[in-house]
């Protein structure tokens, strides 16, 4: 028995997350393994109900779970309260750090029968699979900020970014055990040439590479990175990076695809990992029934696959969103010419009975 | 009379510098300018020969003429030189530091007879035409950055990123300056949910956007941007951003083109003007005249627009390079069937007798 917290949030997060929560159902029967769900209020929602975005009462009952599911929070409502009462400083941030997540798993794969959706050829993206190992409660996110007022008037603003090498060796461990069982290879992303926790980042790794020869490492600066993305994501295998570089590399290994409403996301290091579509809250169409559950979905695999332990029934629910997407049903965001269009209800439940 | 200094640099430098120089000589002809150059050591070449990757007599000459225009610095053999001696960290960034060139101004253009060279599909980037003004001397490439034991016996290393009120405003001028005479628009991108400095960079160049009422400013967080040069670049006019996030977007915008040999660069602020292409010193094909000159002979147009104040002339060197594509003539990096390969030398020379 497994008891996970939802945290459903804002705009189309109810929607997707009941999505994920029939397949959880579906899984359940197959698998012979008990679910039990508890909800708690989170984001903007959360702050609407009690002031805060990340009440207390929530904060307990994500300690007291087994894993965390997460919606998606924000919506324009919340954007011009204080920092620290918005969804995503004020929920977010402090969810990944009360949780020890220090390893966000940002998987980029392109579904065959969705490579047209890229802006990429398909050639350069048709069978992507590459893994984004972003490293997530600490560097300049977390470090000190502050202005100040210099002499000649000007205010000054800063921003430190730390690392240690505590911190970066528990997150490369993560890379290079995931590396272990794809395909061998990691690829160290860093600004080694201008900044010195870059440089941190390569003695360490490099380091640690020792105690896994069967490993391949290699290193690629952040800028040139970028362009390898475009040029030839294919080359990438598990992708490491601090918390910055890992924000905006692993957006553009998700665009690669061209549909980010497949995406999904694992936060894990503490005892209790956390889970969540990479897509935003959408607003625009919330409630209509119109949302992707899919990434929630996939987000629900990744939980079976490494806070449950259960490998073989993670890939069965990838494997039914495949059979699901090659029957030729879409949700409204991956829609093509001559496909079935269904809402995010009936695309949960078509995955889920293939289970 | 105009004095420009050459910094041919490493690898195939020297090659494209000398393809630039040939169209220098057909402008000086069609234009009745006169340019006088005067060549220095700079990068590997001048650690090499004096044990400095930026000589004194190098700085020197440097400011004593008009404009720089440099070829490209490094290659494996310097990159093991403790980092003050590399040709990046030991000449690059102080070139930039001591011209005050704050404003890096790097254009991404589609020329129509390229566009299929790109990764992404034709109608994504046929056309495109965006403008990332990137800070060039401050931010987290500039502050302070060292290493301290912590009580645990982990090692800590932190870089401290940091911009002015004044630093953000003169940048944040060129690029409104820029929107005007282009498409009237302006991206600031920042992190400003998570970073003090973005907040400050959102304050200043809202504030100074009173001043250009006839220039939209819009404002998207990095994240947001990277996926959004490759969902839909052709969105984007002037993008503004501080230098670590412009030394990735600059690159990924530069990716989306397909064809880096074709990029040049501006850098801005002072009053000599720095003038480079953004491709690298290739030592694999140095020596071959396989180069393309064509950023180099770009970057000499962006000379003339905003160091010489000769727009027209300008437009007309980067005509001739749209009329040597559109003959057929290509370079190696850019070659395609059916049109016809030339050396370094001959397409300088094609391109010169256009003007
Ligand atoms: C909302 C924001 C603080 C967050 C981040 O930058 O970590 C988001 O972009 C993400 O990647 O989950
Ligand atoms: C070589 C390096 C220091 C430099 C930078 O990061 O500025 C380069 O990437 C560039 O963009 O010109």
């Amino acid at each position: 028995m497994y008891t996970i917290t939802l945290l459903p949030g804002d705009g189309i997060g109810p929607e997707i997350v009941a999505g994920a929560v029939q397949v959880l159902k579906a899984v359940q029967e197959r698998a012979g393994v008990q679910f039990v769900t508890r909800e708690a209020l989170f984001g903007g929602c959360a702050y609407d109900a009690t002031g805060d975005p990340f009440p207390e009462e929530t904060q307990k009952l994500c300690l007291e779970g087994d894993a965390v599911l997460l919606g998606a929070v924000g919506g324009p409502q919340w954007d011009n309260l204080a920092v620290e009462k918005r969804p995503e400083i004020g929920a977010l941030l402090p969810l990944r750090k009360l949780l020890g997540a220090f390893a966000n798993l940002r998987p980029s794969t392109v579904f065959s029968a969705l490579a047209d959706a890229s802006t990429l050829k398909r050639e350069v993206v048709d069978g992507l699979d590459i893994m984004v190992v972003r490293e997530l409660t600490g560097g300049i996110y977390f470090g000190a900020k502050y202005r100040e007022t210099l002499p000649d008037g000007n205010v000054k603003a800063v921003d430190v970014m730390e690392y240690s090498t505590g911190e970066i060796e528990r997150v490369a461990r993560v890379a290079f055990d995931l590396a272990r069982k794809r395909n061998g290879k990691v690829t160290l992303v860093d600004k080694a040439n201008v900044l010195e926790s870059s440089r941190l980042w390569r003695e360490v790794v490099t380091s640690l590479a020792g105690e896994y020869p069967d490993v391949e490492l290699n290193h690629i600066l952040v800028d040139n990175c970028a362009m390898q993305l475009v040029r030839n994501p294919k080359q990438f295998d598990v992708m490491l990076t601090e918390n910055m570089f890992g924000d905006i590399l692993s957006d553009l290994a998700s665009q690669l695809t061209g549909s980010i409403g497949m995406l999904p996301s694992a936060s894990l290091g503490g005892k209790i990992g956390l889970y969540e579509p990479i897509h935003g809250s959408a607003p625009d169409i919330a409630g209509q029934n119109q949302a992707n559950p899919i990434a929630t979905i996939l987000s629900v695999a990744m939980m079976l696959r490494y806070s449950f332990d259960m490998p073989e029934t993670a890939g069965l629910v990838e494997q039914a969103v495949a059979g699901v997407l090659n029957e030729g049903y879409r949700t409204a965001d991956i829609m093509q010419p001559g496909m079935k269009q269904v809402g995010t209800r009936e695309m949960a439940e078509l995955i889920g009975v293939r289970l």
